[in-house]
């Protein structure tokens, strides 16, 4: 396959649009979350996210990139307020409702009912899962990096509560997401089914790699 | 569909195994790369990450979590070394391959030569790409963050060159992964092929949502 090879400097003179499409699909397939919260006053929130990312299971942490300036200010708010938020995956029938939630919405507007979803509050902490979702989590807020480069934020929470399908979980911990139909995103706007090839042993030196 | 509740302590309860195949289903689908390294004395490195994230656009950053106790101890080393990485995606006919280089290789072996990749090194800078691959770029150290929460690190790059397949980037600078055989990881071990559903149009409040 011929190559085509862009420099730093044909890469910083790249149209803003045209770049921010381009490098965004540089990181390869990201998650697609909706993250849900709710103000002091209990006004609940709503917003997709492409930026989840595992941070480690014990304790059970889940990171995510906060751009504060964009319509993920109502998001970050919420969690400095409350200290919790949901993190609900988003799948095939529900995408193009989650998608809409990335429109700058007033603060007093709830993304919920713009868009079409339902929030469902349990007794365990304060921030509204998706009903529509198949695959959700509490979590409490933990820690925050600012990164200096650009002003964006990682967050980190720990994961208190876990709402799968009856019956998802396969016998070691695995769960197949394509079964449940949860969607991923390439760059800013693509969204992509997923079907699985396969499963890798865990891998040791001088042994022949293994399906598992 | 019927849901299962796991509460906190219930999580916490999981067998050890059990737990960390679980957990890391749940942040989502997750990108799939090879990162290329290089020591002071010109021996390469080669490590599987399922956690490079999309940090920014201008300047172009990514980021990814690294766990400096595990075989990307090796990477974390040479990028303090150097200063310089690659990206290179995992492609559907080179997954079985990548997931070996997540074996615990002895300092002094190669994964590019365990696991059977070209390391291709340029003259702007020292860092190898992997000749197999399709999309690829290389890295100039940024800035890190420890994670307190679990020792895990933060570390942000920024993307100074750019190799991709001559002629995949569409008119407003879309790149369809699928097309090239990208792959994206569930969990530790799980690989997945994607196919394109659609690109949503930048959505606003009171519009009517389209596809683009």
């Amino acid at each position: 396959m011929e190559s085509t090879i862009y420099s730093q400097s044909e890469i910083q003179a790249l149209e803003r649009r045209y770049r921010a499409t381009l490098i965004n699909i540089l990181s390869g397939f990201k998650s697609a979350n909706l993250i849900g919260t709710t103000d002091s006053r209990g006004n609940h929130n709503l917003a997709i996210f492409n930026s989840v990312v595992h941070i480690g299971a014990k304790p059970p942490l889940l990171g995510m990139i906060l751009r504060p300036t964009s319509v993920a200010r109502h998001t970050f708010e919420n969690i400095n307020e409350t200290g919790y938020y949901t993190i609900n995956h988003i799948h095939q029938e529900i995408f193009q409702k989650a998608h809409q939630s990335s429109a700058k919405y007033d603060r007093e507007i709830s993304e919920f009912e713009a868009c079409g979803f339902f929030p469902e509050v349990r007794d365990t902490h304060c921030a509204p899962y998706v009903r529509e979702c198949f695959v959700k989590m509490g979590l409490k807020y933990v820690e925050e990096h600012f990164i200096e480069a650009n002003g964006t934020r990682l967050i980190v929470g720990e994961i208190i509560e876990l709402i799968l399908p009856e019956g998802s979980v396969e016998e070691d911990g695995f769960l197949n997401l394509a079964e449940y139909g949860t969607v991923t995103i390439s760059g800013l706007d693509a969204y992509f089914s997923t079907e699985k090839i396969e499963r890798r042993a865990f891998a040791r030196p001088n042994e022949v790699p293994k399906t598992l």
